[in-house]
């Protein structure tokens, strides 16, 4: 009876969805965890089972704990992705090539993708986009920004009723876990990234994190999915951490408010902005109470106003935790109509998406916080001062300490809004006076956001 | 020419998506106004307009800047939901009659719903889902939880890779601002209450929010999607604000906590833990900043550790974009497939979800903060902590003031992991020594959420 009942249940089973799997380096093994730890949930979710059923990657041995067996592992990844067995292609090698090449194959030859190629698809989104909604399959993403946050379909689909505004993102763990430990420990940039590189937090290499080119990739994606638009990565002001010191540390807490590395956009009248830059929040904000390694996204929506989506922006398993949602709900919509049109991967067609008009950062408004090394003696401020007011720009506050045994002190300013190109030129100008030592120092405020 | 065009455009277009409507308050007119605002965005996102098509409500009038004339108003809602040239009901009423029986006559004549009630899914959610599976259709019911917070589709979608472990939620936007102003202000709650009646963040008969009873419907539902069990409001301890005090607060931040209340679920091996209280958790945890009536929810996931999800919890556009969310949803899955089925309400078949067996409150074991009125005078705390270390209770702290002035004074204590059963056996004990002046207070402590 009960051998009766097993063997109907199998033979009534569906075709398991079967998958494809592109590295399986940190991530790629996080997902296979998953396929095997939560594998009786998957199937009574979705009436069929998923089955890892080929690995490419050239360095991979067998690890029979994991379920990998030498008939599961491949080297010859082009000749997989075209396999006519397989479902789900999860691409998990990085980098442009040969992932691009890979990816528009598995989606020409049938095949639903799965990909947390954040620098990929900020270069050629568009085009692999274009091939997913002409191959009637599915791009999914949701591991490319933010980790295991779930902002991709949050963008996509929960917010699909209202029009979005802003979008201001910690999208960079190693950064924001620099400038958190910089923050509480009083420690300058070179010795807490040099720490950070010790504990596996930053790469040798670290210049795609500090320099925040990963986060410009990463919104991109944002921009793409929150406006409907378009942007390529050099569209994208950028600006890392690298120049942040202690005293404008101290000075930012001075006057409310806490540096973060943030990726803004938003979408105005005359066009989008797009800039990765070190910006002063106010210290109260919920933004600014995410710490270390932490990932957040604020949005602003016409209608819906704030929401905040926090958690772990990488590693192995909260990455993975993406990568399989994505799966999950691909393995689901295969299931219930297997040659259905499946949703567009930005939400809309990609042919309905704009490139983006970006505004040039010189026509940018906003507020700032100003810097200037001075000789202590009477007379600098006003110079400093009636520089900016001939360039438009208002003074909101001033912290200039007496510090008699100095030679040079700070001489510390907030404005009010000003416009880039006017600030920039009147640096330029004080710059030129003599009056100040060095350069002067400038960081953007976002005060409402 | 231009005339040929638009009519060959017409000609072209897929059949609207036809939307009836039951009951045009507040939300209801939300949802109006975004079908108006973004009916472009919407044909652009799904290749199909979405149609206003009727509204079945006893008071309305004809709006037309709303688009709502006298013939899409009808007060017969039962024969509005049996029209068969409607797609999506989207059911505003609220409370369990009408809208269950309209409900269930809408998904067995083949449309899908939406609807915002959770009073009505935790008493009837498992009939109603049931009905739904049967019919092969789809229940939205994003804007029953966290207003315009997408916590339905993350937990449904997003989160469905992982075993989640744990759900904290600040669900009723009424508490937290109560809580919050009584914290801000030092004004007492009673007072604030009425402060919050007057400027309609809290109803005449504020019940429903204070007792926590609108928390623990909320929770039902959170607890379903989180663990995929059906448990039922009247399964879950359930606790008010009423009785939080000023002197309560300032211990609680004396010993480094915020109040909130908290509905909280956890999937533990001996049973699902589910309960809405007064909570005090860290004041640097990222839940104790959500002020005022925002709403948000902290998960926390085997793989993906912990994430949190905020913004706003009412009113009428935000819990309107969650509502439309659902409805563009299901409006691009009937595009796609108009018979295919739908994804499940919880994320997986109804049958696949059982019945959860809920942890008597007596079982839980938590940390607690407690409060004694006792005379100044020596052997107070002696009989104080005998009982409790016979009961297996272990102080952490305690706060003990002079005070010469008073006859009696507050004796604050913090204690280690007991059993809630302990912990009342224990209070009755001392209640009854007499060595306290009034009935203990106790309020349960969450430190590491």
């Amino acid at each position: 009876m009960r051998a009766e009942t097993s063997s109907h249940r199998v033979g009534a089973r569906p075709h398991p969805i079967r998958i494809g799997l592109l590295g399986c380096g940190t991530v790629g093994t996080g997902v296979v965890k998953l396929l095997r730890a939560n594998a009786a949930a998957f199937e009574r979710r979705l009436g069929a089972p998923l089955e890892l059923a080929a690995v490419a990657d050239r360095s991979l041995k067998p690890n029979p704990s994991l379920g990998i067996s030498s008939k599961l592992i491949t080297r010859d990844s082009a000749a997989m992705v075209s396999r006519a067995d397989l479902d789900i292609i999860v691409e998990l090698f990085g980098g442009e090539r040969p992932a691009r090449d890979l990816i528009l194959k598995a989606l020409a030859t049938g095949k639903d993708v799965v990909t947390a190629n954040k620098a990929l698809l900020a270069a050629h989104g568009e085009e692999i986009f274009h091939a997913a909604d002409k191959a009637g399959r599915a791009v999914g993403f949701e591991a490319s920004v933010g980790g295991g946050i779930p902002i991709i379909r949050t963008l996509r689909e929960a917010l699909a009723g209202d029009r979005q505004r802003a979008v201001y993102g910690i999208v960079n763990g190693t950064c924001n876990y620099i400038l958190t430990t910089m923050s509480e420990r009083g420690v300058e940039f070179a010795e807490v990234l040099s720490e950070a590189q010790k504990i596996g937090l930053a790469e040798a290499d670290p210049s795609l994190d500090i320099d925040g080119h990963d986060a410009a990739h990463k919104l991109c994606l944002l921009a793409a999915l929150a406006f409907g638009v378009m942007i390529k990565p050099s569209q994208v002001y950028t600006e890392g951490i690298g120049s942040i010191t202690q005293q404008d540390i101290a000075y930012a807490r001075e006057l409310g408010f806490t540096i973060k590395l943030l990726a803004i956009a938003k979408d105005e009248d005359d066009g989008i902005e797009a800039r990765v830059q070190p910006t002063m929040i106010p210290k109260k904000h919920l933004l600014a109470e995410v710490g270390g390694a932490f990932n957040a996204i604020y949005i602003h929506g016409e209608a819906l106003g704030s929401t905040m989506y926090f958690g772990r922006g990488a590693g192995e398993m909260p990455t993975a935790t993406a990568v399989m949602a994505d799966i999950v709900e691909i393995a689901r919509n295969r299931i219930a109509a297997p040659d259905g049109a499946r949703s567009h991967p930005l939400g809309l067609p990609i042919d309905e998406v704009k490139r983006g008009r970006v505004k040039p950062m010189d026509d940018v408004v906003c507020e700032y916080y100003l810097r200037f090394m001075a000789p202590d003696k009477p007379g600098v401020l006003g110079v400093i001062a009636s520089v900016l007011g001939r360039h438009g720009i208002s003074i909101a506050s001033v912290i200039q300490q007496e510090r008699n045994s100095e030679v040079t002190v700070p001489v510390i300013m907030r404005t009010h809004e000003a416009r880039e190109r006017n600030l920039k030129r009147a640096l330029a100008q004080i710059r030129q006076s003599r009056v100040v030592k060095q350069a002067p120092v400038f960081i953007r405020i976002e005060e409402r956001l």
